[in-house]
C-alpha cells in the first residue's frame, strides 16, 4: 500500500476536526467547493488579519468591498468575456467534458508552457497524435470548443441582462478607480485592496484546496504615475534575495532558479517596476513568516503568451506541495494602463489622474497598475502542509501563535472534587478577555492534549488539585511539551503578552520538572 | 424645495468621503448594489467583529465558511426553489417589470400585511380594481406571473447542472450539519454561524443599501434538543423589556407595541421558545450598542401567510429610519426541524443527533433550529444614521470608540519649521502599535478638525510648537472639541486604553483651557 503523502493525512484531519472538507458531500459532492469548518474558518480569517497587519496597513493600501454578481459590460469592458476561456473536448462516448489542457499535460507529457502556447485546432492535433482517449471510457473526442470559464446569470427579471461572477475582486476596484480616487484626495500612488469570494467556473476540478469554483482572492491593485514609477520602500527590502526562473531561461529548458537580490533583479532589467519587486519581495517574507522556507519557495515569469491578457510582465510566487509539487499562491503582474484605458473606452468617463507640472501648468494621465494577488485558500492550505510534523508518533500542527486557530484548550485533571468547575471559572475568565478557548474534559488529560496537539494549540491549560490550594494551574506548550505553573490571577497579562510574542513560553511561569 | 432627509445627506457624505455608493456608476449604474468604500469598508468590518464580541464568541457559536454559488437540489430539498418567488407584472406599453405586490403598496393603498395574503390571481384583480398603471408610462398591466429571485447559474460545462447564487447563509450550515455536529462530538444545544454574501435576484429595487441584490448575512442556526428547550442563559436578559407588536395585535389593527420582559413574554406564551426569546433580547441590546434607543425598536411578529415557508414563529426586529420608517434589520424564527428532515429527505444520508435516555439507552431525534439572522449592510447605514448630529451647524458622525473607521487623525498644525516631519514620526508610530489613522495636512487646523468630525474620527491628534518643545501633542475630542495634551511616548498605552473603553477622553492627558 503506497504511504498517504501530507494532503491525504492533512485532509483527513481536516475532515475529522473541522478545518475543512469537499462541499455537499450529504449530495454526493459537487466538485470546486470548500467548505471552512469552526478551525478552518478560524484559520483562514487570521491570515487574512496577518496578511492586512503585513502587506497593507503599513503602506496605507485602502480595503474596499465589491460585488461578486458584476454586470456583462465591466466584464466585456475588462477582456474577460473575450478571453477568459478554457479548451474543452468531449467524449463522443460517454460525453464528459474534460479541459483539453490538462489532458496533453497529464497524457501526452507536455507542460503548461507548450500547451497554453496551442491554437485550439493544435489542441485537437496533439490529442489525436498523442493518441489520449477519454480517461473515463476510453473513447474518442469531439472537436475541441472553448468554454467560458465564467459563472453566468442574470440580473433582474430581463432576460438580455446578463451578469457574471467575478473572476477576480480586481475589477470591482478599476469600475470605482474615480471615487475612491477622489475620496483618497487625488493621492498618488494609490494602494487599493479587496479581499473576497471570486467564482471561476471550473471545467473539472480535482484538486481540493488548490483549484477551486469559489474561493477567496486577495487581490493589490496598486496604481501609480506611470512617469514616476519609484518605489520610496525600496530600500526596505532591496537586499533580500529572491529565487527566479526568467522567461528566456525557462525557453532554455534551464529549470532550477537563479538567485538574486531584489537590487540585482531590477539593475539587470529581470523586474521591470521597482514596486512590482518590492511586492515581490513582501511576498516571499510573508510565506516566510507562514512558515515555508526560502528554498521551498520561487517566482516564475510568464512567457508573453502564458501571461493573461492584461499583464505586460507577470510572475508567480510558487511553494512547493508535496502532492502537487510547484504551486502557485501569488500573481505578480504589471497590468500597465490596460484595465482603466478600457473602462474609459467602453464608459465613456474620464478615470485619468491629474498632476501638476513645471510647465504646463498640469496634465492628466491614466494612471498604471502593479497587482499583487493572493489565493487566501491555498495559503491555509499550505500554512496547514508546513505546519504538519510528529513528535513521537504523535501528529502535531506547528502553527505559529499567530495563526493557531484556537490559542488555548481548558482542561479540568479529573471530572470530579470540584475541578471542573474551577477551570470553567478559568475558561470563562479567557473567554471574556478575548481568547479563543476550548473546553475539553473527555478522555485521560494525555489523549486532550493530543487532541489539542493534532489542531495546533499553542497552549494547555490544567487545573489540577494544586489549583484549589494555591490558585495556580499548569500551562502546557504543544511543540516542547514542557509545562510551567502560574498564578491564575497573572493569566491574562501573561498571556496577552505571550500572543503579542513579546515573551516565550517559559516566561509564563515556573518551569516544572518532570 | 424640500429639505433633506438624513438619508440623502448621509449617502451624499458617504459618496464624497468613501463610506458607500451605488456600484458601476460609470457604467450608469445597476440597481440593488452597494460598494463599501475605505470608510465603509473599515465601519462594516468593525460592526461584523463587534457582533462576533457580543453575540456569538460568549455562547461558543461555532462559525463556518460555506459557498456562494450552491447545486440546485440544495436549494430544492430546502424549498426555495418551489417557494423563493415574487409576483411581478410587465406593462403591455413599455415592457417595464414591476413587482405587483410593492406596486399594490404603493399606489394601492395597501399594506404588506395584505398583499402577502392575495393570490396570484387576487394581485392582478387587485390592481385592475385600484386602477394601477405603469408607472414609467402610463400603461396596463400583463397579467401577473411567479418570478424566481434567485440568481441562477450552470456549475461546469453541463447545461443541465443547476447552480443558484444562495438566498441565505443558513443552507451551508443545514447541509453541513453533520461534520460541524461531529467536529463538536456531538454537542447539544450546538450553534453555528456563517456571515458571507448572499444574493435575491430583486425585480426592482430601489432602496440603496435597505434593498440589495448583494448583501451580507449573518445567520446564526441554532441546533436543539426538541425534548429540552431550556435556555440556561436566560437569566442574563429576563427582566429585558422588548416592544412588541404580536400577531393577534396586528390583526386587529394595534399598531402600538406592548411593552413586556422577556420573561413575560414567555410565561404568557408570546414568544414560544426561550432561546427565541434569549436572542431577541441580544438583538435588541445589540442595536442599543450601535445607538439605537430603545422607543426606535420593535419586534413585530410575522402573521401565518407572511412567514417564510420554514417558519412557524417568526419575528421581525425593526428599526426606525427617517427614509423608510419601521425597517427590518434582523429576523428571529423558529424553524422547527424543517430544513434538515428535508435535507435527510432528498439525500437520504441520516442527519439526527443522538442522547443517552434512562430506558433505552439512547434515542436518535431531529434537532430543531432556532435562527436569528442578521443583515450587515442595514446595520452599517443605521448605525450611520443614528451616529449623524449637528453641532454649530456642522456635521459630526457620533460613532462609538469600537466602529469609528479611523481611530485619529493625526495633524501637523502647520506645514512648516519641521512640524510635517515630527507629526509623520508620530503617526508612523501609532501605525505600527496597530491604530487606523489618518494623515492630514491640507488646510488649516479648523477645517481639517471638521473633516474628521464628518467621518466620525474620534480623536485628533495635532503635533505643534510645543511639541519640538516638550515632546507633547494636543489630543481633540470630537464630540466636545475639548483638548488635552500628552506626552508622545505615553499616547500607545493611553490609546490602547481608550479604544478599550477603559479610560474616559479626559484621562488622556493635561486639560488645555481655551
Amino acid at each position: 500500500m503506497k504511504p498517504k503523502d501530507k494532503y491525504e493525512i492533512i485532509s483527513e484531519m481536516a475532515k475529522r476536526r473541522g478545518y475543512f472538507w469537499p462541499s455537499y458531500e450529504i449530495y454526493g459532492g459537487v466538485s470546486g467547493f470548500l467548505t471552512f469548518g469552526p478551525l478552518g474558518s478560524l484559520l483562514k480569517r487570521r491570515l487574512e488579519d496577518k496578511f492586512r497587519r503585513f502587506y497593507i496597513r503599513p503602506l496605507g493600501i485602502l480595503e474596499i468591498e465589491t460585488s461578486i454578481i458584476m454586470p456583462g459590460k465591466v466584464l466585456e469592458a475588462s477582456g474577460h468575456v473575450e478571453s477568459f476561456k478554457e479548451p474543452t473536448v468531449e467524449c463522443l462516448k460517454c460525453q464528459h467534458k474534460f479541459r483539453a489542457d490538462h489532458l496533453l499535460q497529464e497524457f501526452g507529457e507536455m507542460s503548461d508552457t507548450e500547451t497554453e502556447k496551442l491554437t485550439l485546432q493544435a489542441v485537437v492535433e496533439e490529442i489525436k497524435n498523442r493518441n489520449i482517449h477519454c480517461p473515463e471510457c476510453g473513447g474518442d473526442f469531439s472537436k475541441a470548443e472553448q468554454f467560458m470559464t465564467m459563472f453566468t446569470t442574470t440580473i433582474g427579471p430581463y432576460s438580455d441582462s446578463v451578469g457574471y461572477g467575478r473572476p477576480e475582486a480586481a475589477q470591482g476596484i478599476f469600475v470605482e478607480f474615480k471615487r475612491i480616487h477622489e475620496s483618497a484626495r487625488g493621492k498618488l500612488p494609490l494602494g487599493v485592496v479587496q479581499i473576497g469570494h471570486a467564482l471561476r467556473n471550473e471545467i473539472s476540478p480535482r484538486q481540493g484546496p488548490v483549484r477551486l469554483r469559489e474561493f477567496t482572492i486577495i487581490d493589490i491593485e496598486f496604481f501609480l504615475d506611470p512617469e514616476n514609477t519609484k518605489c520610496e520602500r525600496l530600500h526596505e527590502v532591496e537586499n533580500d534575495t529572491l529565487r527566479l526562473i526568467t522567461a528566456e531561461n525557462k525557453l532554455n529548458g534551464v529549470t532550477e532558479p537563479i538567485e538574486v537580490t531584489v537590487k540585482e533583479a531590477l539593475n539587470k532589467g529581470i523586474i521591470k517596476k521597482e514596486w512590482q519587486a518590492y511586492f515581490m519581495a513582501l511576498a516571499k517574507r510573508f510565506l516566510v513568516e507562514l512558515g515555508v522556507p526560502e528554498d521551498k519557495q520561487r517566482f516564475i515569469e510568464k512567457l508573453e503568451w502564458e501571461r493573461a491578457h492584461y499583464s505586460v510582465q507577470g510572475f508567480d510566487q510558487e511553494v512547493y506541495l508535496e502532492r502537487w509539487g510547484w504551486t502557485e499562491v501569488s500573481g505578480h503582474n504589471y497590468r500597465t494602463d490596460y484595465d482603466l484605458s478600457r473602462h474609459m473606452k467602453f464608459s465613456g468617463v474620464d478615470l485619468t489622474a491629474f498632476k501638476e507640472t513645471e510647465n504646463e501648468g498640469g496634465k492628466r494621465f491614466i494612471p498604471h497598475v502593479v497587482e499583487p494577488s493572493f489565493g487566501l485558500d491555498r495559503l491555509v492550505y499550505v500554512a496547514l502542509e508546513y505546519a504538519y510534523t510528529k513528535k513521537k508518533k504523535r501528529t502535531l500542527l506547528s502553527l505559529s501563535r499567530e495563526l493557531a486557530p484556537l490559542q488555548m484548550g481548558v482542561f479540568p485533571l479529573v471530572s470530579k472534587d470540584g475541578l471542573p468547575e474551577k477551570a470553567k471559572e478559568v475558561y470563562q475568565m479567557l473567554i471574556n478577555e478575548g481568547f479563543t478557548v476550548e473546553w475539553d474534559e473527555s478522555g485521560s488529560i494525555g489523549r486532550r492534549y493530543a487532541r489539542a496537539d493534532e489542531v495546533g494549540t499553542p497552549l494547555g491549560v490544567t487545573v489540577d488539585y494544586q489549583t484549589l490550594e494555591d490558585g495556580t494551574v499548569t500551562l502546557r506548550d504543544r511543540d516542547t511539551w514542557k509545562q510551567v505553573r502560574s498564578k491564575i490571577e497573572n493569566l491574562p497579562e501573561l498571556l496577552h503578552d505571550y500572543f503579542r510574542n513579546k515573551i516565550d513560553f517559559e516566561g509564563l511561569g515556573q518551569l516544572v520538572e518532570r
